[in-house]
């Protein structure tokens, strides 16, 4: 490792499916990324179960672990905090490690409701560290290309959106913490639909209104199964949002499709490294163009390997860790390119907003704090 | 000719797009269908244009033609009246057909409003002919083995619908009367976001609640661009529901995905042989299967060929006719597999359904007038 | 019919599936490609079994009937002879229709072994008569879009040509004509690698050598089930020819692909309305585009529907037999969109190659015989 | 890291793209396969340009470096000798390797010629390390999902295999090893028809003849741009084996199929995670199953994440060092799912055989050598 390569000491709470994601896509930010902006360091690792975060520390290489996630925000080796904690840990431990200084990533959803979320973001801005609420599939060599085929107006006016993210592992008796109201907040929403709402603002923009309604189909389920909802953007494009957990036969499917007055894109997050494109042009050879996303020139590529060989799931995490290494080191913005935790607000403002329409039956209208307000 | 084959007159309104798929169907049940049920013998065609019907008569082999579809309704070697006039004309001539002792084929949507489509199935129920309401792809034989997998309970109780119909055409300052609200009633509403309506009918069942809104993109356009609905069956199914005539790339993607506690089907009209079938069973060879549907135990199959040689979209027309009659010549019913004006009817209640949501903002229950009501 | 619409007597030899196809191709010539260039009458067709071909005959609409085809060869009824019997039926009736001056339509392989195909070219371009032999996949619009594409140079220089048609039908106890070494002549070779050797001819020019075999699976089966093949093209491209009969799950799959050094094509019979098209050009969005060849400028698509709305196999035949009537009613060349004897007698070589080629063990270089030689 | 997980020594020659892929390889076995047979420690890269194999050990972690293998090869601190290195640096090293005692891999071609191949074969099992070829193809989860199949008899007895390995980089003035005929031995033949053979043998068994040729379209290149054979293996299948770097728009298109008496199975590198099965059974549901191979009981998938989230190319070598690995930890067999020196010896005997049979114009019989012989 070159000495002009700073390191950072990481601090992670979270050991299980996300934590295994981070720590791997830390791991390979300082040899795949090439020189990496810095060297991450993995310092320490909290989570409740002694025996697991032992384990997981010893696993993926942190030099010390906790059951007490404080021990994290208070460690001064620590300039970054990941916190991959259940939904209902986010806020406290986020905040706390931002009023001490360090910069800070966070799981989707950002809180569980819209107040929640905004609390975290406006707690957390106020000390000035970096804020990323990770939304990975941002980072996925293809929707980062639909977002760039987009600015460069390749599209045209975008006119529709319908998004849906499929998955069929809810019909379960299984007791995890994503079917426990208090420490998820929600079902399919929070950790579906919450995707497809920061994808759909990505790439097409802020969202106006919505309608729809969440519904649990599993007897005695404290937290929705699907969300269904329609939705206007500000621009004037329409179109649809859903998730589900009961989708059979679709294992990860969040497919979304874009269209616009001069083109079109859709995409499946099960062959996440192909886009679907369709530009008006020759009648004789019109149709989707299935792009593997792979070239040198295409986004993230310039990490990994010859066109055609293709990345994993596990990588994007490679390239959204790497995104907020490069704003720490270079003072850069998080945003556009990274969700925000302004990001991660808005997206919660959609969510409850689909949450007051299945209650009241209404199309809700959406609003947007600011800071100041 | 075998001697045994009856014959039946067939009277036509409209000779221009679906004259020609309804013309087509006609010749081809005499020889494709073995022993077809009865021999259409096309006696009338009806038009505006007096030159453009005289040369559809000419071209399509009807022995007469005439501007007033009233000559049609009059003429007693006419024992099957199909309407395939603008929306408009759909309920006068229907009728007066149906009142004059014909049976009656009825281009969707049946009437503009689901009040138009009310009065058309009262007063033709009331005389006792045999109705079917043009909802040809109900007749694509993908969509029928759908039907055959639901009703033999292989995917089992169903909870999801989601089916969306995207063409591409829209964008354009053509004057046709699809534009025409007088003529048309609704744009992509009627014309695309009906059949929509009609398949999640037929394949999951009753509508209980919508929730969306009808949107018109392009300016001074007096129809619907795009619709964009939520959906609540009665048998507890939830889904949503779009039509769009501006979805850059889609040329007559009608698509749809059921998903099931036990299995999940996909189709896609532009690949209308083909339906995607997912069964829960092993996990080791777990995937949608492509099914080529063109097996001789296929539905419909017994008119065509060996397997694998694929039929065209025109073909969903010689069964739909040939359905019409098979119910005429043996007195069956004509639903469930074909779609009564009870079923034009209920779709267009639906549609409305969309409309008044649209305007007041709120979901909308259904409620389905009986002919008794 | 417009008066101005000139009739053609059609006398066909066969009834079974090629019977049916054939038939309804010329039925539906007349309304659905308009004006057709001739009325096709459907006069007389014949068959080896009476009553067979008494029903055949009335189901599809021939005035009448006959069990020896010599009928039809004298009839003056008739102006054009569709020879679509057994291969070993082929040469005679095929040359006596000729040499009484009918134009002749003769289903593929053309003869059983080049000499016969030879002999039966030789012997009807003595006549002067359009000839056709019935490679009708040179009529899937997609096929012809491919010609037309490469013609057009937006292929560059061709270097690669790989085509296999499989089915599975192969694995049966069934007794049918086709496992009839004296009737057909040959098994899959004959059947559908001819059909291969056919549009390599058509899309990439004339083959100078191939080396391969030929392979029997089914115990005590006449026929080859199988052949395998490598070949070389006269202008340099090189490649593989397959075809089997035992290829589960493959029901009608001609698959074929071709690379230029601008571009490539791929294509597969089950999805035929499709074509895979990839022309080098900007990097970023580089990949094969699906065209849907359903374009109001596509080949064929004037005798059809709006875009997005696709054909069957079935009317492959409508514009294969109709490019037969125009080239009879206004005297153009059948070559070289069309199939001639010339043709037929071509893939005939090939495949005869083939087969000197399992025997040896040699690749075997081709030479085709002139009319003169 | 546990104390009980012993350590092995890496040395390492090459350091471009093989070796970027090798040395993310073993630096994920530590946290990704819990717990590792052995815990890689990178020890020593070697390589022709001192600047760029400097940077090499800085950037993945090497502790030193140096120009000369010879060092590596010497080093005590070294149990794994691993040759990435350009074809004709495989034999001197590899041996030299493995008679100092380190355990080897080496990259495919394991040779230039069959000969070659048998001498580093030879003089490596006499030492009595373990040897792998490095066909890291049969790592791909899709591809050991489908040895399982075929091995539970799912397919029946196999009759057909087609393999073609498609890549489009080869129209290029670069100088590269890969063009060089001293260095690379072959071209297409041994980068890419390699790979196909060897999967072949792995899939389908040992290849008894093959017919077919060589192919350079590049002007002034040394080595073939393409390779086109038929095969014939000991059980009785045929087939035919394609490579070329000149198909347009083909990346990393390893394609191919297998057809068996049971069952069929179709794949695609540029879609790696997914395995189409074709099985006998239900004639209406009948088709090919795209299975996303990304189960819990799937092969290598304990290392990974919830099902539907794909892995990427760079995976596969994961799961091959780790199969090494644990051959060395447990002294068990790197066959069969591993490729031995062996299979790499074999693999080169048929891409000789098929330069021969280029040369000769005659199909070659295989014979294949022992260490007795």
């Amino acid at each position: 490792m070159p000495d002009e390569i700073r390191e950072i000491g990481v601090g992670m709470l979270g050991y299980a499916f996300m934590g295994k994601a981070h720590s791997n896509g830390f791991r390979k930010i300082e040899y795949m990324t090439w020189p990496p902006p810095l060297r991450p360091r993995l310092v320490a690792i909290a989570g409740r179960n002694e025996q697991a975060v032992g384990e997981a520390a010893g696993r993926y290489g942190f030099e010390r672990w906790t059951t007490a996630w404080e021990d994290i925000v208070a460690d001064p080796a620590i300039g970054l905090f990941d916190n991959l904690g259940p939904n209902s840990l986010h806020a406290a431990p986020t905040i706390a490690a931002a009023e001490a200084g360090k910069h800070v990533v966070c799981e989707k959803p950002l809180g569980r409701t819209a107040e929640e979320s905004y609390e975290i973001w406006r707690r957390v801005a106020a000390t000035g560290v970096k804020h990323l609420c990770a939304f990975n599939y941002r980072f996925v060599p293809a929707v980062r290309l639909a977002r760039e085929l987009i600015d460069a107006g390749e599209l045209g006016d975008i006119r529709h959106f319908r998004g849906r993210y499929l998955q069929d592992w809810g019909d379960t008796d299984a007791q995890v913490w994503r079917f426990d109201s208090e420490e998820a907040g929600s079902g399919a929403l929070g950790d579906l639909a919450a995707h497809v709402v920061d994808l759909a603002r990505y790439l097409v923009g802020d969202i106006d209104e919505v309608g729809g309604f969440v519904h649990t189909f599993i007897p005695n389920r404290e937290v929705d199964d699907a969300v269904e909802a329609t939705v206007r953007f500000a621009n004037g494009a329409v179109g649809t949002l859903e998730a589900t957990r009961l989708a059979l036969g679709r294992r990860n499917a969040f497919q979304w499709e874009i269209n616009g007055t001069k083109g079109s894109l859709a995409f499946d997050m099960e062959r996440l490294n192909e886009l679907q494109v369709f530009k008006a042009g020759d009648e004789r050879t019109r149709g989707f163009t299935t792009v593997l996303v792979s070239e040198a020139s295409h986004p993230f590529w310039e990490h990994w390997w010859p066109p055609g060989h293709i990345v994993g799931w596990g990588d994007t995490f490679v390239h959204e860790l790497h995104h907020v290494l490069r704003a720490i080191a270079d003072d850069t913005d998080v945003a556009p390119h990274g969700a925000t935790f302004e990001d991660g607000y808005r997206a919660a403002e959609v969510c409850d907003a689909i949450v007051r329409s299945s209650a009241s039956g209404r199309r809700e209208s959406l609003s947007y704090r600011t800071l100041e307000s």
